[in-house]
């Protein structure tokens, strides 16, 4: 039994690392995950900020699975030691300084998490200006990590 | 009445073509979206095929979130005219003819929904076993959109 564990637990760390990969793969699955939200919060902002008259439903609830997804994805776990150097599609952004505000970091996805998910709720009402709310909320907590931890271009 | 109409179908069409953007954004958006589509599904078949002793219910039903969120995100709309051609994050892979086999592409895209729809639905009930059968289905839709419009490496 205590055998069998030993066993998960040297798998489990095995299958994690095989999952988060390289650095330069932890920099790429990272890249692709703030561009594939990137262009959900595009639709988001396009339908429900700057011309609410094209709003479509289905489309601002299927963006915001979208974000809601990728705040949920574990997102933390594709920074691992070593990647705020290297380059995954492109040069990594990450400012050193990331792992000595963990406290920080792990606040501020707790809070992009919280405001996604009330997104997704939103969104589901179908109401512009209710979304055009919540999506500043989310768009908050991109711009409070964004300026903790990523170099500016 | 009339002109609000035609305005609003104008800036519906335009923002459009800004969210799907130039060939090289759709390109690199699609990329993103697959890469971001594959960290999940790796996460699924290590947790539910390859080591089900490390099964994580949590981990699985947000990793099956992220790759129904991908399927049901309009992908299609990043496979403008042109985009057989060009570089996003690296050169697209996409065969010229995916532009002749509309139909075939379509009715691909609705299983893949279907499949990850179903796949989201079985994570929530945390059986690995069901999991593993289910994300072998999703696995199947992505392979046939390969063989059809993907140039082999």
């Amino acid at each position: 039994m205590k055998l069998k564990l030993i066993v998960a637990l040297a798998l489990g760390a095995a299958t994690t690392a095989a999952v988060a990969g390289e650095v330069e793969d932890q920099i790429r699955f990272r890249q692709s995950a703030y561009s594939f939200l990137g262009w959900n919060t595009a639709k988001i902002k396009a339908q429900a900020a700057d011309h609410p008259e094209t709003f479509n439903k289905d489309q601002v609830i299927a963006a915001a699975n979208a974000v809601a997804a990728v705040a949920n994805s574990g997102l933390l776990s594709l920074y691992g030691p070593g990647t705020d150097k290297g380059t995954g599609w492109k040069a990594t952004r990450l400012k050193p300084e990331f792992f000595e505000k963990q406290d920080e970091v792990k606040e501020i996805e707790a809070t992009f998490i919280k405001e996604a998910n009330e997104l997704q709720k939103v969104a589901a009402n179908g109401d512009a200006a209710e979304v055009k709310a919540q999506f500043g909320k989310v768009g908050a907590t991109c711009k409070s990590c964004h300026d903790l931890i990523r170099v500016r271009e």
